[in-house]
């Protein structure tokens, strides 16, 4: 039984995170810390949790993690960078649900995120935790950079079209639309339900800090690949629906075969039949991106449709994927729940 | 391995029973019937079931269900009573999610379903399927009506009160909320989005199906018991959230005790802590009733607030509960998965 | 042309003041203020407003004022009274759309709202903006209290009943349901849209700052009357549903044209036919409040429904109905609009 | 006074229709016919219309809108090609909002409406009534197709780019969403509360019936011009949200002054300043488009943001418009509003 740790669970990964392994059958929660809700039992403030999770938040320290086999940074930006180095001198290894291990680039990391980056040296050891392209390495990873939940569903939606050369790689145009969960856990004007529901919004349209990820992560499979990447906010509370276009490469008519085949064996993302439209509530509360590929003829482009739910398969599930594979544990151990629908 | 069956399954309640079933550890599900859809592979008409049921539909016959352990009912009223007879013969036992079986008097039933009773001998065998108050006949049972959603609600919010002789039996009101898909999958002006979101309304103020259920039960527990029961309509998908008033009766200083004591050994009942006011949310997914009690001292009058997942607590994981305690199975497998917040 | 001026315009019923007050016939917009937002054009914060507001928000002053005929509080609780004084010696009448003077009697007041009352001198000069209760006392005030969103949606559904002796005074429950715009815009967990959509619950079962506002216009049409109110938040931006339950008195046969005879000529309250539901989108927007009255023999208890908007006839609109008395207008001048649905 | 009829009422543009009319100083509905609910109160079928509203539904016929100047088509497509002829013949004008005019190309239209055009005669009078490109045409037409929801955000966000050969012409992306009320009032599965909200999803990406539509009038004003257009379903009533893409060609740095010059006289066209991100809900109710053009340097694309609520400015609202403009009215009279916001 692995012991893990939650570093900062009051935010919506964090609770996830709770959910996902109080039915795990291998890693047992061992501490949850939060610096504002120190002291304070968890199902007080996650009524869902009342009887499923005994633990109360405690104060955040290395002493506190000392039994855990592995810690998951449910943080803010920039906290995981500050803290990892001990733990994974105290011999435990690090998934971070935040952005700090996400890009190699140091000055392109800096340059959005706006700080100076505390641990460069470890960028080259942290691990993309992108099941579908880095397997092998995540196995083997001490620490695990845990992907954004657009990139999740972009980069995923784009492989198969990349890796087979059926696009122009500069061509890429990646319209998402996310539910209000991807904002997190925070009192602000901008995420109340007055300001949120019944309204469709664009934000970011002039950078968002997934796209340097994204191009990072495309540009290592093609170094010619790039993209816009526009965001919307959605009325919802989670789920993602990446609509992503590109200028097609040559001959299309095996596109269908291209994807099955490139994501046969996974046992998390699901290729729709052709001429599918999946919908993101057919993968709430379950790690699962889905995928239909289209391609118009008269257009000579592709539209991918990718939809994952962004607090599963776009952050804690994901997470516990990657745990699962860095301990050995079957991949889909905790993780095979369906979608709930309705 | 319990073989189970369900008849009529392109509902919610059948999607949600399929959902629970498919992390059962000790069902399987042998055969879905629909006479719309037979033919039909389950995971096209729901998304969500893709790669976990792989089962189609098929026409509904006693055939069909021959190697069925159990079946569910999950078809509109009035049918089950037409069929339950001949799955009974043949060895089959039944749980009916639908209101044929619920009443004992069968003039009362008449009335409120405008039919004749197609079987009403088989009534006095049936056994209304709420475990905190039938367990043990529960467990003998051929037959079980599971019980309505609203009922669920009320009467685990009453029941203490009633059996502890706390309140005038027939003072009480139980003004109640429930989510759109209390009202089923259908195709209707009614339940449109448009129709249903960024709205609430009551209905069937002068009477609804769901009060001689809740009466009937409750005067089984106190033959002077009577209640009002308003329903409204929520912009909603699931949850019901009762708020029940009843005059007090005698001393209340210890009605938080009765509570606990009541539920003390119930897995699926849950009694907050004094001043507590529960959210429908933290039930959603899970088999489960959270209440909480308030005594008004200036009116000497208590408020219970009792939420639940209509289609869990309220429907498909009761009537599992239910099935777990036919076969001798541990009450709660297939059924501890938390509620999904947010 | 009457001049307005707005004190604290950033939340809802200021923003809803102005939305109204842009199509007015008979009053024209001159100031709107802001301590945390001076400066910033209106159609900055909110943008429905831009090409309609040119103003920006200026600092509080008296001076700001000093041209207005009227000035409407859309200030948090405790504002208003510290500064009526002053307007009205300058020869301001005063709309407060908050609660500093909506109740008679000091130490109730200072009991539920944790302070001490700046100007309570004031208090009987203020009259309670009812119009269907105070008209004529309206048309010749100086000083206004807005009623609170329930207490309107309450009070109408209760007046034609109590007057008429049609109920036991001291049996009334009102459960209701509000939209989260009730709430207010601020930046708190609890308004977020993940917390509040898709889900139910009570609040302040315990004590609700409205209870009291209620009670004492009850109490002031029949001294015996009283109730028990429980608030509830629902997953939508506008409207109250209040379900009115009481005990009857006397022969309820006529009990229909009670309330049509009653409200025959207000051209803000509809009195819908026997058996109907109203629905909040049905008053989305629009300065009304529409009834049904439903006799349960049985049970011999009403149950009155009653629905508005809380934005319009629960605050802003009702505010300008009381602007519209004051100042020898039309009453229905601005307030015409139907409601928006779907 | 210019009496005006609707034909086929019982729709959401119908509703809005009457929403808006109701207000306008200059038009007074006369008359409203519906097969399915002749006979019965408007006011009945949409209660928010009660005390607004007097008519009754009447049997479409020709003798019904003897006595209007105008009537609306409000009927779902292939009807009004089948009486337009007889109005007309008989002096009365006509709008019709739904499809049957709007192409001009015949085997076009055949093709993406499955039907032979009852009328293509009529063909060469219709105007296609965008204001913002055909005013004049409009003020003389006798037969204005409105144009569709979708078409109206997208053409407006590109018409300055394509007027000022900013762009290339075949490179646009039209990436859409839209609330549900876009699918109209119906009984379908799809449409349902619970299977509509709280997800997201593409649809129609083969082929869209709007793409013929944009793709006409796109090369009315460029031969070259040609686009990729996804639609895409939101949970949520009212609003389009269209996400335009294009490759610029030559200089951008004028880009924000050609949309402000090429929409300065509009009084339904708004542009926001630089780095704007519009908000459905800002024009919520609203005869308004609102735009926002961002240049993306790295990529050298346009990206252009526009919102407009698809009952109103891309429906009802511009057909009003569309009225104002043939019987020589004030264009805004009627439609003055401003968004409801919250």
């Amino acid at each position: 039984m692995i012991k893990v740790g939650i570093i900062g669970g009051t935010g919506y990964t964090g609770v996830e995170l709770m959910r996902l392994l109080s039915r795990h059958p291998g890693a047992r929660l061992e501490v949850i810390t939060s610096r504002s809700e120190a002291g304070r039992p968890v199902a007080e403030l996650f009524s869902s949790l009342r009887g499923v999770v005994d633990l109360a938040f405690v104060e955040p320290s290395l002493d506190a993690y000392r039994d855990c086999d592995l810690v998951f940074f449910a943080t803010p930006n920039t906290t995981a960078m500050t803290q990892a180095e001990a733990l994974l001198a105290a011999g435990i290894r690090v998934i971070d649900l935040a952005a700090d291990f996400r890009l190699k680039d140091v000055p392109t990391w800096e340059q959005w995120y706006g700080a100076t980056h505390a641990c460069p040296a470890l960028l080259k050891d942290a691990v993309y935790g992108l099941p579908e392209l880095n397997r092998d390495a995540i196995r083997g990873a001490r620490l695990v950079a845990n992907p954004g939940c657009y990139p999740t569903a972009v980069i995923l939606a784009v492989l198969p079209l990349l890796r087979a050369g059926l696009i122009e790689p500069r061509s890429i145009i990646a319209d998402c639309k996310s539910g209000s969960s991807g904002a997190g856990r925070k009192a602000s004007f901008d995420t109340a339900f007055c300001e949120t529901t019944e309204s469709v919004k664009a934000y970011g349209v002039a950078g968002h800090r997934h796209l340097p990820e994204i191009r990072e992560i495309l540009k290592s499979v093609n170094a010619d690949a790039d993209l816009v990447f526009t965001p919307h906010l959605m009325p919802m509370i989670r789920g993602i629906h990446a609509t992503v276009y590109a200028n097609a490469a040559g001959d299309a008519s095996g596109v269908q075969a291209v994807f099955e085949e490139f994501y046969r064996d996974e046992p998390f993302v699901d290729v729709m039949p052709p001429g599918s439209h999946p919908e993101t509530r057919s993968v709430r509360g379950a790690n699962l991106c889905r995928l239909a590929v289209h391609y118009l003829a008269e257009a000579d482009k592709y539209v991918v449709l990718s939809v994952e739910d962004n607090l599963v398969k776009g952050a804690a599930g994901q997470a516990i994927q990657n745990m699962n594979l860095m301990f050995g544990l079957d991949e889909t151990a905790g993780l095979e729940a369906p979608g709930m629908m309705p």
